[in-house]
């Protein structure tokens, strides 16, 4: 024990494993090489800085450099882990003034990550383009989208900013328009954070519905949501190429495999949102074992194939629930999860990370929606169940109390087993938040009828006798029993 | 099968039941005897129609009797079941214009609900002294609160009602203090209504804090929220007695086991909700087994004790989630759920009723809270758990997000297996319907370990990156640990 715990990554999962380890062990020591500058940022908090609900930019900050040091955590910003040499348990580090040197650890975490694709277009070195994925591109989006003269330069109060980069985003003229590249919950945040601020927006999305992982019934609602709230939603509509050479001037898309027949929008300002991929260079070379999206496969405690090297957050795997398999689903708290976990193992008590079901949930306006488990027919099948679905429309309270709005709520079944093993919920009264209950449901293997048997809360203001989950389990127990 | 299915009850369990045997098997008969002219009414919109937020009285009602006449259902109201013979297999029935006769039966359902219970006082005959059981006393209180000239007979717009009672009631003068007597989840409602009437609202309760089920954390909660809307509560407060002769004009309250010390209030309306007791009469003298509460003892199937005989609804008992053993906690859903479940079982198709977990909701204002499982010592230990506690406060959203709120949840664990066996949240911010989570838990049957490894969701609007539920399991797995 005469090395460190070495972490690479100061953001969710790799400060939770610090913070965890130094509670745990704090005799030890824990060295955390952070490449940027900025570290513990609220990545799912930057759709709301642009929209202005956050007023300023360290509100989305958990911990402080400093707050980092009093945990006794060893900070380094600016230094980049290269490479891993796990015979040797070395990390070899590049630091941004230019050094390198050798870091020798007794346990290793990799938390790198995960970067913004951009699809087959490139936003970089055209103004008014950008991706969404880390604090530097919200500071740029947020300078850029107001008037060059009504920009509070307070907004973006951290020191870690790029602020030569905010500066020249601030000076240009406001846009009007504004093209969303790609559907899914970062596009339809940031449709309504836009919309907040004034612009004309059009969401563009590949296939037929918006937020494709949460199934038609939920985009359908969705969508219809962005369009009352006059956002302009193009589904079955691939962007073909982000169009301006110094500033962004036009989007074209829906075309067919040649690019024929593709339209054209005028717009000045575009935000790509089309998915990310884990970041796992460090690690090339070393032979260690890769699942779903290339991220990084790891075990029931966070361990990878190589000894003594973990990995967790979004470069990395996780057990799913209702599958049994890694499964690559980053999202935030599965994040926190893991990287307290491992903070916990290696200081010395063995601490299982926990599934994940895939829960996830979205607002869009007034509109609310979660999904877990395997919503789509392709997921359940590929994980080898023969899935039956059911959508129902239920209110969410007593129909005489008013406020009862419609509830869209689907679920997935494997057929021969009747096990609960997907669903999702729609609806702008409480409706997010019954995703819980589901997934609580799928970590406990529940079947359908065991799910329409729950005793769950009524009372007018909140639920109908049936709460729309009930009524969903007991369609789809019909139809399980006509099967 | 040449006698009918009988029900006696024609609410939420007997027409719950009578409608799901017509659906599967309609070629058989069923009778149901109400004894009173109303039928299928919502018991917990009955606060909200006197606040006046439900327009009309017919809003409350779920199936008139013509509806229910197209089902194929032979309802007979104002028929009285006054006796039963279950080795005959007949019931007696008294009918409101006087006749009486026999009715055989193949199968009989006991639906009576149950009633309103006054305590030491009595509130009959007493102007402005109201029990809060039935549609008569809520078309009663509604054209009491009203000034005479301002009340509007088309409010209790449904047949059955008490025409004579109500315009008696709306020629009164209109009260301005209002006393509540108990703070259970109905006192608090009528509390909340009385005051949207303009009432200067009192609230009697008698021990230390209101919402006596649902723990001290949610029961503090809701005290300073009535409070600061203008009701004053009074705990430790137990009501002596209603004071008046034609019309009430005080309570006294507060005062030692011989009413010394007690304190006078001058008040011109009171409302008791001090509890309910099942209506069992019908059965006294077959020898049934009796259970908690005095309720009818029943089997998984609802089934009682005499053969051919079944109970649901607020008459009967049901199996507890967490201890396994016959529980009466009168509630809505359980009554629909083991009415349809006895009609499909009756019809041949055997169904279990289901377990209850104690999940009720209740709102105050823009206070919402929610308990279930044992959430109090003495039920814990006398169901022989050895109960550990834990109550944290913690975000309703993430701290960055408007509207974030903080949520008080309490988890309740048995010391031994580490198992949940009961909780309770309360908070402004989508507190209540959160305790759906805790109910699928606790019908799952899993441990504090387990529920803090939930995939739950997050999203900033609303949870942050640890759910509430999340960082009491947190905090609970702690305490158990050094236990």
């Amino acid at each position: 024990m005469s090395d460190p715990f070495v972490v690479v990554g100061a953001d969710a999962a790799g400060l939770s494993a610090a913070s965890k380890f130094r509670r745990e062990a704090p005799d030890r020591e824990v060295v955390v090489f952070e490449k940027g500058r900025w570290i513990s940022y609220a990545f799912c908090g930057m759709p709301y800085f642009v929209e202005g609900r956050v007023e300023r930019m360290s509100d989305l900050l958990s911990l402080s450099p400093s707050e980092v040091d009093e945990r006794g955590i060893d900070l380094r910003r600016g230094h980049e882990v290269v490479t891993v040499d796990p015979e040797a348990k070395t990390v070899a580090v590049e630091t941004a003034d230019g050094d390198s040197f050798e870091q020798p650890y007794d346990d290793l975490l990799v938390a790198t990550g995960a970067r913004a694709t951009t699809g087959p277009f490139d936003a970089r070195g055209v103004d008014g383009a950008f991706t969404l994925h880390d604090m530097d591109a919200a500071a740029a989006i947020d300078a850029y989208v107001a008037e060059p003269d009504a920009y509070d330069p307070a907004r973006a109060d951290v020191s870690a900013v790029d602020r030569e980069r905010v500066e020249r985003n601030a000076a240009m003229p406001a846009p009007e328009t504004a093209a969303i590249v790609g559907g899914g919950y970062v596009g339809v945040e940031m449709a309504e954070a836009l919309a907040g601020r004034g612009l004309d927006v059009h969401v563009f999305h590949r296939s037929g519905h918006l937020l494709s992982d949460f199934g038609e019934a939920v985009g359908e609602r969705v969508a219809e949501e962005l369009g009352a709230k006059g956002v302009t939603v193009h589904t079955n509509a691939p962007v073909e190429a982000l169009v301006g050479d110094d500033r962004i001037e036009a989007v074209t898309f829906g075309g067919d495999a040649d690019g024929e027949g593709a339209e054209t929008l005028p717009v000045d300002l575009a935000v790509v949102g089309v998915g990310i991929r884990p970041n796992t260079e460090l690690l090339d070379g070393t032979g260690v074992e890769l699942g779903e999206g290339g991220a990084i496969l790891t075990d029931g405690h966070g361990r990878t194939s190589l000894s003594d090297v973990y990995a967790a957050g979004d470069c990395a795997t996780a057990f799913h629930a209702v599958t049994g398999e890694p499964a690559w689903m980053p999202l935030g708290l599965t994040a926190n999860r893991a990287g307290r976990a491992i903070g916990a193992t290696v200081a010395g008590d063995p601490t299982p990370v926990g599934d994940i079901a895939g829960t996830a949930v979205v607002k869009a306006f007034d509109m609310e929606a979660g999904r877990v488990g395997l919503v789509g027919d392709d997921a359940a099948r590929d994980a080898g169940f023969d899935p039956v679905r059911e959508t129902v429309t239920a209110g969410s309270r007593s129909g005489y109390y008013p406020g009862a709005a419609e509830t869209d709520v689907t679920l997935v079944a494997d057929r021969d087993s009747g096990r609960l093993i997907g669903g999702s919920i729609v609806g702008p009264d409480r409706a997010a938040i019954r995703i819980d209950t589901l997934a609580t449901a799928l970590e406990a293997d529940m079947t359908v009828p065991e799910v329409e048997r729950l005793d769950l809360a009524y009372a007018p203001p909140f639920s109908p006798v049936w709460d729309p989950v009930l009524v969903a389990a007991k369609v789809l127990n019909g139809t399980l029993g006509e099967a």
